[in-house]
Order: structure tokens, then C-alpha cells, then sequence
């Protein structure tokens, strides 16, 4: 890949370059969209480019700008947007053939709120079928090939989000984590991702999977970038029922240096069992380097944690079922074989199944939320493997791709903590391995305060794939 | 029946004599534990007796007042409480076989708060087996008789309260309401009932049977003492996961007096449909009487209502089922067989069925809302009939028991909305019809102090069984 540096800019650096028209957003959109056209014949990262909305919208940022006016720290900017969430006048597939055709009147509540920031759109980025994931191997579109070795996968289900950003298309993106789907590719693909907590980021104009344990949420190539973002997403939304009042002071411009004294927690069981051993060594190094930002390491165990896993899946299982059982009645031979099985599998769950599975999950909340009174951040990897090939289904570490995958992330949607990926390293054949920081809910600050520290400490930011 | 004129004082009349010392506390448990023990042969309203828990709670609030120590409002009052709240030391039954030797070593919180505010017990009342029906016929307990037709069901499955209270023998009551459960038995017995607005009133200690559904409230035999127990027990609770912070200025000393202008909608379909005809007329009488106290009549109608039933039918059987499930695979022959049926219609339900009613359920929640911006009060019949005969299934209005009586009250167990049920008068047979009131969320203030002048407006309040 070549390799160009303006494409790689941080958000904030190109946000100031627009705004200090140094460069124009109309130039930029062309060149991002000419990058976007080279590169994805290899990657399949988008399911619809939008060139002449996201040409116009330059054009319209520029024409603002020679006036004097500014929309905001996003003006111009281009963005990718996973193609889950709706935008007005463009379809969204929500990466399936039933909705191929699904042409939304109206944006999804984070869309609207990053077109006022200023922000426009390249395209919609290709993802696991209806988000229901983690390979973001689709059997409509294709799969998202990762960008680092296009023969492996970028990860699901916002694969496509996390490669248009790692192979310097967009600044920035929104994806959706209902068991990971942020931090998974962010991890795969060597990006950031935060999944905030449950309710901060509206979810209005979002297709569901599992509307218990959905999360829309920032993905970036940089932490501040991520923070930016955050900044734009968080806010309460009358229109989505589970929308969190809560009002949290800016982050992006709080990043800098963190609190002396901070708990680290480290749990053993469960989130450093079968990792492969590259991975290990990475996450192992990075929670050294933690403690020599000053974060004190305490040990943890929440037992609860176990039970996570399951009570996840029966309840993914059923309301994915709920929510599509109607179209699986009418068409089920428009859906991809994959999500058609889980899906027919979900309507088998009984209701009492669901209910002892959210009674379960209530009390693991509450085993969380005791635990991380003793702590500010918990500390793991992402994932317990770098990106797998194509196809794979056995992963290094001897688990199967999907419980693999899911393992280490899903706690913080069972939950609802927030939890972020971060870039720690690069394996010897030269992947990307992530590393997962989850605090308290409303905790985001602390947490892209650590991370950002950590970022820091390191220049993995500035390594691209075709430049090492 | 005899009528004993300080057994009918009012729970603040009463508080007033036991804290102005003209009369003992122990005294009067001994004169209500009289009046309880030579009653109950005919109304088996009791399922346990606690007579010398109440004698020596009497005898210390006796000494209590001697030294100058006063409770609070409920100092040395006899009370009385359904047996699905959990009481210290004391049997709690559920209205089962299944947990007839259950002896809790913990308070439910509305009991403890009652305590701390100086109230005694007399006994725990006979209910619907785990509150799952409302005729109060128990089948390992006994169905509890109408105080004013010992021929005829109290309803339920508060019953045993409602029946213990227009007896004269406690002075209020704590009943719980998933689908009518306090405000059936009012209206049947003629008493007064509130069923809170959801989250207001603690659940912790209550045995559950739907929790998304289950209210827990006051019940007296007056509009005041309702009041003055609501102050008591509406308070956050962090034991409860779904107790609400809402903080509410205290309401019983403030019911004089209605503000004009007062909207009262009247929902001619569904609320006033298949009515007994004198239940009709005494309810069209309420509403005229109403308007005489300066309430302003609308006609208003939530076609959405219609789907309320079938809605709140599927979340009672998951619910139900779930938390029984373990007990009724090991021993379901302790079940009677009412409730073992419909425990195991629960196991039938699919997740995706459930899934849907409570989605329905939350557009239902969402047209009330609306529907309720345009007035202050609903005002109907509680239940469509005065009381039937105890063993008939087809009511006087041609529907069936069950679905019959449930129909008129929950509406409000859907959505979470306060009702109250007060008494509007009796048949030609003398048996008491009830008014229902609703109102928006947390207007509790506003029902009561319509339900105040109304009731000040008759005297239904002076009449007793025994006495008319």
C-alpha cells in the first residue's frame, strides 16, 4: 500500500488543517475517495460509496468556511459510518440481502449529531450480516479483508469501519458492539474503539441485534481521536428509550495526564487463560508499561464472570429472534446461512430461559459492579489471538473463532461497562494486537485517560499497513 | 356482626387516642385480636395469627408513650399484611403449600419501614396462592369470605386484607397488585386501595410473581389512611433494583382542597363496556358527582388499550413461570391445581413471544403517556361487577371470572400508572361497588386528594357490615 500522510493525519490535525484552509475539504474528499477507490478492490471495506453526497458536502464545508462560518471540530472532516446505522436518503443494508434495499428517511440520532459537528461521509463500511458476528465474513458482500494481511480478517462485525481506518480512508468512524463488534476489529486491525456504557450513545436509527446489550459507539486510529468522537456521540436522546440522562463534562480536551494512585486490575482466570502466546507476551508487556506510567497493579477475581458467556447468548439469541422473526417468516432464504441458523435457533429459546438469563445477568452487574469499587481500570487483552485467515475456524490458541472472540469482550456488554481497545504491539508476522481497558459505567474519562497515557508511550499511531 | 365503634375509628383517629393515652395499645390488640378470632370462622381471613408478637409489641409501645418515646404516626396502630411479605421470624406462606414453612430472617422493606413508624401486626392475611389469581379462593388455605355476603369471594389476591380491614379489625393493611390484586378486593369489599406508581414502593421482600408487573401498596378503609400509609412506604430502596429515586412531598397532610379546573376523562370503550347494570349507574352517579366538584369531563380514547391484555398476559406467564421453575420441577404436586396450570402454560412460552408483548407493551406505555398529557384523572368502574358467588365462573355481565375482573384494573399494571380504588356506593343486595381512578406517573398526590373529596362527599366511609 502506499502510503500517504495526509491520509493519516490524526482527526484533530486535519480538522485544523480545513479550518485553517491549508487544505480544502473538496481536494481532501477527492483524494480520500481516489484512496478509497484503490484500495478497495483489496479490502471490500464498503458496501455503498457515497462519492457525490460526500463531494457535495466539501464543496458546501468549503463554501461555509470561505464565509467565516464553522459547523464545529468536525467540519469536513471525512468519516465512514458502519452501514448499520441508518442515513437519510442512502441505503442501509445492515450487510444483509433482506434490507438490501432499506433507503432510510431519516439519520440515526449519532449521524445527525456528526453532520452537525461538521463531519461528512464516505461511505458505508461493509459488516458482519445484521452485526450478528465477529468475522465479518459476509455472504452477501463479500468479506472485509484485513488490511495488514489480506488473506486474514478484519473482525466483526464494524470490520469494515476498523479496515477504511487503518488503511487511512476516514478519520474517524461510528460502529456498533453488541458483543464486541467495536473492539474486536479495533483489535484485529490495530485501531481504537470504545464501547461507552450502556445508554450513553444513543442508539435511535441503529438496526438491533440485541437491544438489551447494544452499543453504538467511536472508532478512530487514535485515542484522542476516539475522545473526540465520544465527545460528539455522548448525549441524551429522547427518541431512544434507554438513553441515559446522565451528562458527562468533555473528554478530548481532558486527555492529558492521569491521577497518581490509580488501581489497575489484573484477572488472571478467565482474561489471560488460552492466550496465544505472542499475545500474552504483548498484553504482559503493556500492563509493565502501565505500571511504569504509575498505575498500581492489584489482583482480581469476580467468579460471576463464568456465568457471563452463556447468559449473553440466550439472550442475544432471543431477542435477534424477536426482532426478525417476521422477515424470517416471510423470507427466510434472503438471509446468509449463518445468521439463519442463530437466528432459527433463537426462536427455540423459551421465555422462561430468557428471564433466568437476565436474572443471572443482574447478578453479575452486581458482582461488577462490587469488584470495580476496588479499582479504576481492569486491564486484558481484546482478544485472545491476532486476526485469523479467512475461513479459519480454529483459532492459535485452540479455541473456535466465535466463543473465541467473543470471550474476552462480552463481559462489558452483559454489563454495560465501558471498555476500550487499544493498539499494544504487532506480532512477529506483523498483526496488530489490542488491548482492552474497562472501567465503572460513566467512567469513560478515566478510561481515555489511561489509554491515551499508554498511547503515548509508545508511536504504534504512526505505523501503517505498507509502512513498518 | 357486632359493630364496635372504636374498631371503625380511622387509622389517624386511632393513632391519635393511643398517642394522647386515652387509649392502650395493648388494650386495643386485645379487643381487635378478639374481634379477629371470633370473626374468622366466617371470614378465614388470616393464614397466620401473631398474637403474641402484636400483644408485645403492644405492651412496648405502651411503655414507649409512658416514658414520653413516641414512633411516629403509627405508634402501637394494629395492622395487618398480606402474607406475601417476607416478616421477620414470622411464617410466611405466599398463599402456598409450596412455602408453608417458610420463616424469613429478614423484613420486607415496606414491613420495616411500617415498624419503624410504630406499627403492630395482627396476623399475615390469607391470599390467592402466590398472589396468581384474584378470586381468594386458596386451595390449601380456604377461599376468604365477603364480610358483607360471607356467601361471596373478597377478590384477590389481596383479600384477606380487604376483608380484615371492612371487618374492623386492622386498622390499614399492605396488599400487592400485578394485575388488580389491591383493587379488586377493594372494590369487592369496599375498602380503599392504591396501587403506586411502579418503583415507588420498595419490592424487596416480597415474593415476586411477575416483576415487571408486581406493585406493592396501601390499603384502609379510607381515602386519608390510605394516604397516611402511602407517606410511609413510598421511598427509594436500594435493596430493590427497580425502586425508583423520585422523591415525593409527603401527600396525607395535604388533601383538602382540589385545584380547579381539574380534567377527568372518561374512556367510554373498553372501561365502560359489559358493565353490570347497577354497577353502571352507580359509576355514571360517581362521575355526575365528580363534575359537582369541579372537575371538567373529557371523552378521550387509547385505541391501544385493546392490546393491553393479551400484552400483559404473556409477560405474567414468563414471569411467573421463570421464578418458579425450580420449585415446581421438584414439587409440583404442592402446587393447587389453578396455578400449577397456569405455571406451566408459563414454561410454554417462547422468549420471542415475550419479547414482543413487552415491546408491544412499551408503545401502550408510550399512547397513555400521550393520552394522559391531555387530563388530570381516568375514572371508571374498578371492576365490571359487585361481588360473585364464591365457585361461580361466569360473572353477572356474562364474562367469565378471571379475564372479567382483570380487564378494568390492569391497564395500570401495563404501564406502571397509579390507580386507586374507593368505594361509589352498594347494590340493591348492599354489596360495594368500586370507582377507579388513574393518573400519570408519580400523581399519586392528585389521585388521592379527587379520591379525598369525593369520598368526604358521601359517607360510604360509616358503613359497615352488620351496620348499614
Amino acid at each position: 500500500m502506499v502510503v500517504d500522510e495526509l491520509s493519516f493525519c490524526s482527526l484533530s490535525e486535519i480538522s485544523s488543517l480545513i479550518r485553517g484552509k491549508e487544505v480544502s475539504a473538496r481536494e481532501l474528499v477527492d483524494q480520500q475517495l481516489s484512496r478509497l477507490k484503490s484500495l478497495e478492490p483489496r479490502l471490500n471495506a464498503f458496501i455503498t460509496v457515497t462519492e457525490e453526497e460526500a463531494r457535495a458536502a466539501a464543496e458546501d464545508a468549503d463554501r461555509k468556511l470561505a464565509r467565516g462560518e464553522s459547523a464545529g471540530l468536525l467540519h469536513g472532516v471525512p468519516m465512514t459510518l458502519k452501514d448499520l446505522l441508518w442515513t437519510r436518503g442512502v441505503r442501509t443494508t445492515s450487510g444483509s440481502k433482506v434490507s438490501a434495499d432499506f433507503v432510510p428517511q431519516e439519520d440515526a440520532t449519532v449521524v445527525a449529531r456528526l453532520r452537525e459537528a461538521g463531519a461528512l461521509f464516505l461511505g458505508k463500511t461493509n459488516l458482519h450480516e445484521f452485526a450478528y458476528g465477529i468475522s465479518n465474513v459476509n455472504p452477501h458482500y463479500g468479506p472485509v479483508h484485513n488490511p495488514w494481511d489480506e488473506q486474514r480478517i478484519s473482525g466483526g462485525s464494524s470490520g469494515g469501519s476498523a479496515a477504511s481506518l487503518v488503511a487511512g480512508i476516514g478519520y474517524g468512524s461510528v460502529g456498533t458492539d453488541t458483543g464486541g463488534s467495536i473492539r474486536i476489529p479495533s483489535s484485529l486491525c490495530g485501531t481504537v474503539g470504545l464501547k461507552p456504557t450502556y445508554g450513553l450513545v444513543s442508539r435511535y436509527g441503529v438496526t438491533p441485534l440485541a437491544w438489551s446489550l447494544d452499543h453504538v459507539g467511536p472508532m478512530a486510529r487514535s485515542v484522542k481521536d476516539v475522545a473526540i468522537l465520544f465527545d460528539v456521540l455522548a448525549a441524551y436522546d429522547p427518541k431512544d428509550p434507554t438513553s441515559r440522562k446522565r451528562k458527562l463534562a468533555p473528554v478530548s480536551s481532558d486527555l492529558d495526564g492521569i491521577p497518581s494512585g490509580l488501581l489497575m486490575a489484573v484477572h488472571s482466570g478467565y482474561f489471560f487463560e488460552d492466550l496465544d502466546p505472542q499475545v500474552r507476551k504483548l498484553v504482559e508487556a503493556a500492563v509493565e508499561d502501565l505500571e511504569k506510567l504509575g498505575l498500581e497493579r492489584v489482583e482480581v477475581s469476580i467468579p460471576e464472570i463464568e456465568q457471563q458467556g452463556t447468559c449473553r447468548n440466550v439472550i442475544t439469541l432471543a431477542e435477534a429472534a424477536s426482532y426478525h422473526e417476521p422477515s424470517l417468516r416471510e423470507r427466510p432464504e434472503e438471509y446468509g446461512p449463518a445468521t439463519r441458523e442463530l437466528l432459527e435457533l433463537g426462536l427455540l429459546v423459551r421465555a422462561t430461559e430468557y428471564l433466568t438469563a437476565q436474572r443471572a445477568r443482574r447478578r453479575i452487574v452486581e458482582a461488577f459492579s462490587e469488584a470495580f469499587q476496588g479499582f479504576d481500570v481492569l486491564v486484558s487483552p481484546t482478544v485472545p489471538v491476532p486476526a485469523p485467515r479467512i475461513g479459519e475456524e480454529l483459532l492459535t490458541n485452540g479455541e473456535k473463532l466465535r466463543p473465541g472472540l467473543l470471550r474476552l469482550p462480552t463481559p462489558f456488554n452483559t454489563t454495560g461497562f465501558p471498555a476500550i481497545s487499544v493498539p499494544c504491539g504487532f506480532t512477529s508476522e506483523g498483526l496488530p494486537v489490542g488491548l482492552q481497558l474497562a472501567a465503572r459505567p460513566f467512567h469513560e474519562k478515566r478510561l481515555l485517560q489511561v489509554a491515551y497515557a499508554y498511547e503515548r508511550s509508545h508511536r504504534w499511531v504512526d505505523r501503517h499497513p505498507g509502512k513498518n
